[in-house]
């Protein structure tokens, strides 16, 4: 809905249940999608917020339930907390099983217990099920509400049965065709359905050639190949090929959008749950641990500079020019470290060409150090003279490579060894860009002053 | 495919090529998806590649065609320029207009006009059409090959007609119901049709309240409506209302990586074209500018410090520290701006809501400024005693708040002026920051220096 509509009615539904006139606000929300009741629920202030769900939730429990799988977790987990376990539980089963996973996995140990031994049985085992699988990974993440058929079944009867199923199943748009023993076999599109003869066996209209996901796959993996091959679902198997849920193209949208967020925030030491609205003292604690690493690098570069505090009394034009020696490497590194990563992230670089990846940006390194060297030099030497600007110049072209080669490096170790390239790189590579840039600079100075007055 | 195994085909393609086997080599390829094919064009040395490529177009151009709508837009491109104009637009007339309008957009000019001409003159007009809306709106998206019927046609008769196009239709999930002059009036699911009696009229099961966008949106809000309510496709219409495409699910996916590859990027400095992949010379080439205008904001910061000689002469220690005083307020600045320009990214901040946010974020600069500032004054206090620590605490407290206000300011304003916020604030921030940071630090010794040694 559009921004301004929405605000409309967010004011009349906040003025109406002000007024004591729930019913009517309800029926103001309840003609809403879900993820705009979502919308509205989130932008509404807190002591309004709580009397409105809850009346909403006595009102239409199921229009509740789908307005709280549309927020987002940390928010739908809080809203959620005030109200009784007898209605959590009961909105839950509300859910499909991998929505109600998500937010039970969010929630407190106990309450976790509490919630899973009041829901309905068959709705708690699949939801256990779902959380026995590692986070991020595909079986996590999947709903095992899938709509399969064994090969022998006509497309008429295919149809049938979808008929008498398309009230439980969230999203249909294959069929998945499996042995009795559950072994994934083929998949035959809706599509196909409708245009191939009632009598055809779905043997002869399956695809065979399937690609799938394993429970284990990294959701980040399950997204490439989702948006990879353009598919709208993908079939999630066990290890013995046996089915064991689906993952639909928007659940592959929001990983997506999850992942590119998890990666723009590590480069800057920014933790994945900050957000613009969030309040001020969390983004601020979150924030701290970052400042305080990149301090501690910061004072490791003050302790270098200390150390040859004789040779900046005796020039002290090395002091002047710190800033520069500083900045750029930081830059450098930045740049470098901001393609590899998304690189990774995006699938373009394996292990075969990680080393052809290091060599090219130590090669960017090179070229730019040389670049950035050269202009630094002429500025430098028109400004403090020829002799700084060599000791300058050199430092750019050495810092610069030292940025990319490690930028590049540091990332695709990383990668090698399975941990998770982006947060851990930048403070390290950085703080080690300068270590070396800040040795070199004072030291290449240190020898030029007594090589210049012995 | 996995990795491994495309790396096998690839060995034997090019072996089999290198030996003269070109028509067992294409057996291998053509049998492969064309995302596949497109994987294993990009990875071979470009001296086998045009070879391969030329016999692939040869023998099959169908599958050459959506092999190249797979690959990188200036990889296909560069691809493309290897063959006669005559089979480029043999080429393009395979694929879908919105796919072809991608690849034309990106040749030069000369080889653009003279390949529309020699396309069908149906083709031409349909991607000349595409290509007459602004870049990255959904009129330069969307394919203009939907599936539309009238109110009153039945579904039977909607099945049947979708079985006679279906050739011809990329991806059918929604039928688009129109009136006689081709105003949208309703959108029925493909799903809908196998549920309802054959008799039923379009009319009686359509949805009215239709998710839309216009031909001139922006195609970050497409992927951001996609994504929020769960849509396989979204109908594009032009200012009367009247049906102009669709944008599938797939489409919005590449969409949605795009725009987070360059959120990322524009933080760092990057252009969106660079990749891993990319030759160093290039990459170097458009990574410089960046480094240039970091280099200028250092030389302001060196220029600052100059300024201020005579006082660093008197208390050295002031030039010990500036490796600090250079490196905070960029590293709060940056956290701040990578939430804030993410948050415009994501649809997080409107209008109404962006005070709340600058507020906020200056908080947050308070907070850690204050943090910082005790845990500096205290290092600071041992290691060289407290005059010295009264005047970096107090920077740090200044430099982080000025860094949280303008790191938010910026993007925020940028954005009200429909500026896209992302790639000019970065280096102004931090600039601006630094401006203020070494002024405070280097005015407040000064006048401490004063103070004590008047």
């Amino acid at each position: 809905m559009q921004a301004q509509r929405l605000n409309l009615v967010l004011d009349s539904v906040m003025r109406l249940a002000r007024r004591g006139a729930m019913s009517n606000a309800l029926n103001l929300l309840t003609k809403l999608r879900p993820v705009d009741i979502a919308q509205i629920l989130s932008q509404i202030p807190q002591h309004d917020r709580e009397p409105i769900f809850d009346a909403l939730v006595r009102h239409d429990l199921a229009k509740a339930a789908e307005a709280v799988s549309e927020m987002e977790t940390v928010r739908a987990v809080t809203l959620l907390t005030t109200l009784t376990r007898e209605e959590i539980s009961r909105l839950l089963q509300e859910l499909p099983s991998d929505d109600a996973a998500v937010l039970i996995a969010e929630m407190p140990e106990e309450t976790r217990d509490a919630l899973l031994e009041t829901m309905r049985v068959e709705e708690s085992t699949d939801v256990q099920e779902l959380l026995g699988f590692a986070d991020e990974t595909a079986g996590r993440i999947m709903t095992p509400d899938y709509f399969a058929l064994e090969e022998d079944v006509t497309v008429s009867e295919a149809i049938t049965a979808l008929q008498k199923r398309s009230e439980e199943l969230e999203m249909v748009f294959y069929v998945y065709v499996i042995d009795p023993r559950n072994h994934l076999l083929g998949v035959v599109s809706l599509r196909e359905l409708l245009l191939n003869p009632p009598s055809t066996p779905l043997r002869k209209i399956m695809i065979t050639d399937i690609i799938k996901v394993r429970t284990d796959t990294d959701q980040e993996e399950v997204a490439r190949i989702v948006a990879t091959y353009n598919l709208l679902a993908v079939p999630v198997v066990d290890e013995e090929n046996k089915l064991a849920g689906i993952i639909t193209v928007d659940d592959v949208l929001d990983v997506m959008r999850e992942e590119a967020t998890e990666d723009i925030y590590a480069l800057a030491g920014v933790s994945a749950e900050d957000r613009v609205r969030g309040s001020a003292f969390n983004s601020a604690r979150q924030r701290l641990p970052w400042l305080m690493l990149s301090l501690g690098a910061a004072l490791l570069a003050v302790a270098i500079v200390q150390y040859y505090l004789d040779t900046i009394s005796k020039a002290l034009w090395l002091a002047v020019l710190i800033p520069v020696v500083a900045a750029m490497g930081s830059a450098a590194a930045t740049q470098t470290m901001t393609v590899v990563v998304r690189g990774i992230g995006l699938g373009e670089v394996s292990r075969e060409t990680s080393r052809r990846v290091v060599v090219k940006e130590s090669l960017v390194g090179l070229i730019n150090g040389l670049t950035v060297g050269v202009v630094a030099f002429g500025v430098i030497s028109i400004w403090f003279g020829w002799k700084v600007a060599v000791v300058l110049g050199l430092t750019m072209l050495l810092s610069l490579f030292a940025a990319c080669l490690l930028g590049a490096l540091v990332p695709v170790a990383l990668k090698q060894l399975r941990a998770d390239p982006a947060p851990a790189s930048s403070v390290f590579v950085v703080t080690l860009t300068n270590v070396v840039t800040f040795f070199f600079y004072l030291g290449v100075a240190t020898l030029l002053i007594k090589f210049l007055h012995p």
